[in-house]
């Protein structure tokens, strides 16, 4: 199967690194970063590429652009994993518009677009008799899409609460170790490279609220969008709350829920007991779906990382090359 | 898809109340319990059926068997559930070979034909271009085989380890919680039913490490077999090893775990921290699979129960569906 990759950060790389690792039948036959672009139908030397933007900060010919990847290559997967605003979802929703169009499949990592647009792209890519597939949007490496549409297919889903951003895993666990408070752990997180310079999209909960609205949408396809998420963020929380907590064995996290029969949909704070699945400390992620014959199944894994996220991407290429493309 | 149901205990009634409820397109056209069959290629009236099996004791006519309606009657798929000899694998595997012959696909939930058989079942259903599916063998309602064949997909799984038997995880909490002696736990765990009269195939380590086979020769194809197992019980356990634990912040649990390149195949008591993801209460079932791409995925969920294995049997017979049968 031949795939294109647009974007060259982190996942990028990831990806690519993998799919020049691995011997998983994909070959890459267009890329492109936010400066440059190359393409090849016979499929491009990973490691030269990688190397080129390593030394010279771009991937390949600078008159070239993503999108003439998009519309030009010849691939049968697009992988858009570009740098994009999650609140507007630009500029991805325009590359995978242009690729469903042109009935190639589309895997993304990018929350923007399937928070926003997944009604109308999913919309589109049934007629255009594609996949579009997003694992990587939601609780990194962890298999949320496939255990959903797999492991619990038949299933109900009735209810579903997680810890779904890791930066805020991260402070309320060293808050609850070492007795810090929020500013001394967010410090801590920006050290460890787990907080961005300005932490407000996760630590105000905006992050997991998008992340709630995609798994919300998934699943009972209600349209929710974020303005209907009720959100509280940690950064409020005192040292004193989680010693309180801690006194009742119990401590906090930041867990988002939602159970459209009692119309829940939410990101808050809640007091846990220690034990409980969903509390694992550092920047772990956790899922729990409450179904009707399954009763309660729980994930627990890694929310994000380079190859982590990659591994999100390549189940996702490698479900389309079995299920669309090598029957096609 | 016409389905034929192999088994009236508790694991096929669940089955067959969640074929009656949900609209699946699952059609039930043969049913045999060990003393009685009934077959109509043009759908089979579930309530009428496990009402008579309630009221008479069998399911459908006497004259006919399981092999009646595995031989002759018109289905895709069998869901061969019966009481069956784990260590023996029999009248299982009969069965299965019986409904791959013919070209049917088979869903199991037990454990023996796969542990015992599965290389050559394996190769009989592949031959003959059929599926052979068995995700309730292992941790009942848990979507492990979904999991590694789709959500993991193009990971190296580098080893395993679990808590695969709900009975010895119930006698282990009771025991760090009360200060029970194993004795005493055992006889809660047989009054609460989760143990058997003779509990040596749980609390020995027999279950888990059959369920530990099928799940590294599953991975790795590497051809194990239960004496291959390093297998250590629970039934020695003193409260004053859980008292001991727990004086670390530690606890006790029942661990399967496998690691090939560390030639490791072992069912032991282990000493995990209380808040291991492993470590859960009652009769929980939990697994790790360590990954070169993903890292660590742990997964947690009821272990058995009638319409909780159930679950696992309609994802499997579901995924046929979609990708055999519909494709065809």
């Amino acid at each position: 199967m031949k795939v294109a990759l647009i974007g060259l950060g982190s996942v990028g790389r990831g990806v690519a690194e993998m799919l020049a690792k691995k011997d998983l039948g994909l070959t890459i036959t267009g890329i492109a970063d936010s400066k440059s672009a190359f393409m090849d139908p016979a499929g491009i030397d990973i490691s030269r590429i990688l190397a080129n933007k390593k030394k010279n900060g771009s991937c390949g010919d600078q008159h070239l652009t993503a999108e003439d990847v998009i519309k030009k290559a010849d691939y049968d997967a697009l992988i858009e994993v570009t740098p994009t605003n999650a609140l507007s979802g630009e500029p991805a929703i325009g590359y995978i518009r242009a690729a469903l169009s042109r009935k190639k499949h589309v895997v993304t990592s990018n929350k923007g677009p399937i928070a926003l647009a997944a009604k109308e792209l999913r919309a589109m890519a049934k007629k255009k008799g594609v996949a579009l597939r997003y694992e990587a949007t939601v609780a990194g490496a962890i298999p949320v899409m496939h255990t959903l549409e797999h492991g619990l297919a038949g299933n109900e889903i009735l209810a579903l609460y997680g810890v779904l951003n890791g930066t805020c895993n991260f402070i309320l666990t060293r808050m609850a170790a070492e007795g810090l408070t929020y500013e001394q752990a967010l410090m801590e997180a920006r050290e460890m490279g787990y907080a961005e310079a300005d932490p407000t999209y996760d630590v105000q909960g905006i992050d997991a609220a998008i992340k709630l609205v995609i798994l919300a949408n998934t699943i009972w396809d209600n349209g929710v969008k974020l303005s209907d998420v009720d959100r509280t963020g940690i950064d409020l929380l005192t040292p004193d709350a989680l010693r309180l907590a801690d006194e009742e064995g119990c401590t906090i996290r930041l867990i988002a829920e939602a159970n459209p029969k009692k119309h829940l949909l939410r990101v808050s704070p809640r007091i846990l007991e220690k034990n409980h699945p969903l509390v694992n400390d550092g920047t772990l992620n956790a899922l729990t779906f409450e179904t009707d014959m399954a009763k309660e199944i729980t994930l627990i894994g890694r929310g994000a990382g380079s190859i982590e996220t990659a591994s999100a991407i390549i189940g996702d290429l490698l479900y389309i090359r079995d299920h669309y493309v090598q029957r096609a």
